[in-house]
Order: structure tokens, then C-alpha cells, then sequence
């Protein structure tokens, strides 16, 4: 567009490369920003280069964090015997939401996915069995990969992975959303639904 | 969220700020942020600073610009006796994007609004009426304010103010869009579609 001023078109050009951002939300952001304050823009832009700066992985569970170890792994509250495995710092934050698990994490960083070249050794697996090998009182870990194929099959690969050790490996359940509908729950789900029935 | 890092949150907190930004979406724009490069997050950070501040107001028409006069204004190719007055710069972008209109603009930054106490001298209209003295080649108004209450209530406002002088003052039409459906479009605009039709 070429009567955008170029300090504007820069702007909207960078907001645009962020994921879910189009053409026309960009423009409605950088107007936005423009009519913020200089110290409401700069706040912006400082936490930007602030959260890009000094964020960085946990090297005990692989999560997203300023400190290390982080402050998942360094409380001393929560319960050391249980690790839950997901594939992604987000996860974490969606099971911190529920607020009732109060274990460890270990984030893979991505799944196996043989379609895309991703194998075993391409995710944060050894540092997985690592801190199993190195703290013997972990009695459990919980498989939350993402109920997918590739999260399915990684979910697959650890439990066999860890048969051997006698660690007790679970698996979170799949089945209809709370407040879903039946009428217009996918057959599948529905069928593992059925499949981990429990008892009243 | 008690287990965000400092940072993180701070950044989240920030990106949520912006209109229509929620809190899941300002997460997901974060974590993008922070999986960008730090060259790539500087970029961002700085268009925001270089925008912010470059970015004012054309002195002649009121338009956003990182020059004075702007880049329209000073334009010796576009047409000089045609004005079109908008409410917003996203207007004159807007208008811009037909590529069809070589006049041009004044920007009164909002719209006379009795309603929120927005009179006359609250928007940037006496600039416009400078304008239309000091340049006697000026033959055309084009009002293309919102057509809204306040739109409307603008546009007749500065068509009577302008009556006196002689100079053409037109409107915008309204009607059914492009591509649009008669079966959904509302009364009012199937009204002034109607009273608005020409001969073919």
C-alpha cells in the first residue's frame, strides 16, 4: 500500500507475521498502538525484548522459565514423585489452570512424529529417563501428550520405554468434553468414551 | 496464573492490552514471540518504538504521516480541487485502497457526537474550513463520514456550514454493497439504496 508512512507500514508488516494476525487486524493493532502513549508503546516493546531475553528452558523439566531450575521444579511443596509429560510449555500452563495436579512436568518439546523426521532422539527424552534414573522416589508418570496420532504414538513409545523400570506409567483419559454433546462428539472419542467407562 | 514467569506474564499481560487481544490469544502470541529469534523479536520491538515515534499528524490535512506536509499532501500528481473528509486515517487508507480517488483528504478525527459532548470545535473542522479559504481552486467536498448517527449528524453539519460558500458539497452513497444479498440487508440501507437509484 504505498500511501502507508513507512515507520506504519513496518509496524503493520511485523504485527502481521504473528500467527492468527492478518492484513487488516495488523493495520487495526498498529493504530492501536499509535494511539497509545510513548511510555504504554515502550512497555510494549519492553516486554517484548524482556519476555524474548530472559525466558529460557528449565534444564531439569524443559519448561518455559526466567529462573533456573524453575519454580515448578524448585518447589519444594509439590509432590516430587509424580511427573506429568507434555508435549509443550503451554501444556504446562493449561495443567496449572485445573489447579489440583501438584507434581512435577517434563516437556518434551514436541512429539514423535516419523512422518516428519522427528524420532526418540529429536525430543527432550533423555533428560526424561535421566531424572527417572537419578531420583529413584518418582513413582509415576503421567503420559499428557496431546490425544493425536503423533502425541498417541509418543504417549506409546515412553510407556514401553519405561515397562522395565516398574515406575507406574498412566495415560489421561480421552473421552466427551464437560459440557459437550454426545449428538456431536467425533465417533472416535466417543468410543475410547465408552472404553474407559468407570463404574458408579 | 501463578506459575507464569515474571516476563511471560508481563508480556501476556501487555499483548492483552490490545483491542481485541483476549487472554488465550495474547498466550499464544507470547509463546510465538518468544520462539521467534532474538533479531526477529527486536524487529517487532522496534517497529513498535519507530512507529510510536514517527508517526504524527500531517499539519495540512490531519492525516497520519512521518513527514509534514504528508506524503498525499505534497503529491504535485493528485488532483488539488477535490477534499474528501473522513473521520479516521483508516479512512483515508481505506479510500486509498479503490485506487480510483486522486483528490485530497481532511481527517476530522472523529465525528460530532452530542451524545459523548463531541460539538464542532471538538474535531478537526476549523483547519478544514482554513483550508477551503486559503485555496480558492478547492471545488469539491466529498463528505465520506461514517454512515452513522454521528457520521450523518458530521456530514450535515459541514454541508450547511459550507452552503454559503458555493463550493460542491456531496455524499458518499449508501446502498447495498457489492456482492451483498438483498434478502439481509437492513431496511434503512434497502431504503437509501432505493431513493438513491439511477437511471440506467
Amino acid at each position: 500500500m504505498k500511501y502507508y508512512a513507512k515507520p506504519l507500514g513496518k509496524l503493520i508488516n511485523e504485527l502481521s507475521k504473528l500467527p492468527g494476525i492478518g492484513g487488516k487486524t495488523a493495520q487495526r493493532l498498529a493504530f492501536h498502538i499509535l494511539s497509545l502513549t510513548e511510555s504504554e508503546a515502550e512497555s510494549l516493546a519492553t516486554a517484548i525484548m524482556d519476555a524474548k531475553r530472559n525466558m529460557k528452558y528449565c534444564s531439569v523439566c524443559g519448561n518455559l522459565t526466567d529462573t533456573d531450575p524453575c519454580s515448578i521444579c524448585s518447589d519444594s511443596t509439590r509432590d516430587n514423585t509424580v511427573i506429568c509429560v507434555v508435549e509443550s510449555p503451554r501444556d504446562v500452563f493449561a495443567m496449572e489452570r485445573i489447579r489440583e495436579y501438584k507434581g512435577q512436568y517434563h516437556v518434551l518439546h514436541g512429539a514423535i512424529s516419523p512422518m516428519d523426521g522427528i524420532g526418540p532422539d529429536d525430543i527432550n527424552l533423555r533428560q526424561l529417563i535421566l531424572r527417572l534414573q537419578e531420583n529413584a522416589d518418582i513413582s509415576e508418570v503421567i503420559l499428557a501428550t496431546n490425544p493425536n496420532i503423533e502425541g498417541e504414538a509418543t504417549a506409546m513409545y515412553i510407556a514401553r520405554l519405561l515397562k522395565p523400570t516398574g515406575i507406574k506409567v498412566s495415560r489421561i483419559a480421552h473421552g466427551i468434553p464437560v459440557g459437550g454433546d454426545l449428538e456431536y462428539a467425533d465417533e472416535i472419542t466417543l468410543l475410547k468414551a465408552v472404553e474407559g467407562r468407570r463404574e458408579l
